[in-house]
């Protein structure tokens, strides 16, 4: 199946995109449970998604099952996995080895989802040439020439705020094309390179606020 | 996949609270610096948000600005902390002291908001009655009474996803309005109750996806 290019004509949005995430982790685990054909339904069942949803989402990308039959659970793993791009393993980059660092590089969320850390950068000399769960951390004086000789292109940001931009202005130079920023500011990236913020105390005050909506707090 | 259960009249988005929070950041942080008076440009800067964006957002909830005088800082602040609800301090449980769950529990970025973390709960022998960052580690089978019993209304979830529905069901009937979810599973709660899911391999796979279309990985 040949992928399509990201074009006007193709309205999914980044919602489409987290939920194909979703779905792989499911028909994933539904595969560890041995299935082999399933239907939408089953797929969707606990995503708080309608099976026409899943197939609208799916149709973007041409599609894959067949009416009335279902999908090939394996199959569908692997396009989904092809269209992520998680279809290979890359290089992943964290820079910044404090607590939430150090959550990061040993978090079971990502290795069981093929998502690999496999460069750690910090500055303090207490860690620089030690190991966290296999992963030397190196000087983040290295950072630059590091993502270049190993051609590293998706990076994940856990510093303090104050010096992440800095962090990133060096990414980017070195060749990052995305970057995972966990530290609470808004980076300022070419338009070229991806940014995706997980702003923990952001999401918290938000959550706060909605529950105060829905009910008092 | 975050629920937005506002009324058909308030046209603003969870974009929209989510902003309020960045603006109230930065309002903290050039408070620090001594600014008493400001403008949205200033107040926008480094945000990738417009001066007119700002503006809008903030007229949702009845402005607070005067034209060609800019805005009071301190009052600013304080309008947005009432709006948000973060005005005052919450009891917030953390359930799950794992890796994650000891990062969130000692992170800066909860702290230096006014979000600190109240209770802990875990099921290990070997961390329940000790002490992390201050909070102690009670035993899981407490924590509906616990819950009750402090009227705590805001829990967030890093557990394993396997457990995480059962004690999203606990949290729920133990009068819980508002879950920051880790656990990399979707949760069923009633409408009452309000769900922020912080998927990171989600997020870390839709990253490289859009990574990947920008430019080849």
């Amino acid at each position: 199946m040949k992928e399509k290019s990201l074009t006007a004509k193709n309205s999914f949005s980044l919602e489409t995109i987290k939920r194909l995430s979703l779905y792989l982790r499911n028909l994933k685990r539904l595969r560890d449970k041995g299935g082999s054909v399933i239907s939408s339904d089953k797929i969707t069942k606990f995503l708080n998604v309608t099976p026409e949803q899943f197939r609208k989402d799916l149709s973007y990308f041409g599609g894959f099952g067949k009416r009335g039959v279902g999908y090939g659970v394996e199959r569908l793993i692997q396009e989904i996995e092809k269209i992520l791009g998680v279809n290979k393993q890359r290089n992943i980059a964290i820079i910044g080895v404090g607590k939430l660092g150090s959550a990061l590089l040993g978090f079971e969320g990502f290795s069981k989802f093929n998502l690999n850390i496999t460069y750690a950068f910090d500055v303090g000399a207490d860690k620089i040439g030690r190991r966290r769960d296999g992963i030397l951390i190196e000087d983040v004086k290295n950072l630059k020439q590091v993502v270049k000789k190993n051609n590293i292109r998706i990076a994940i940001i856990s510093t303090p705020p104050e010096v992440a931009q800095k962090i990133t202005d060096e990414l980017v130079s070195a060749g990052i094309r995305g970057i995972l920023n966990f530290a609470s500011i808004v980076l300022q990236v070419p338009a070229y390179v991806s940014v995706s913020n997980v702003d923990m105390a952001c999401e918290l005050e938000s959550l706060i606020f909605f529950a105060k909506k829905k009910r008092s707090l």
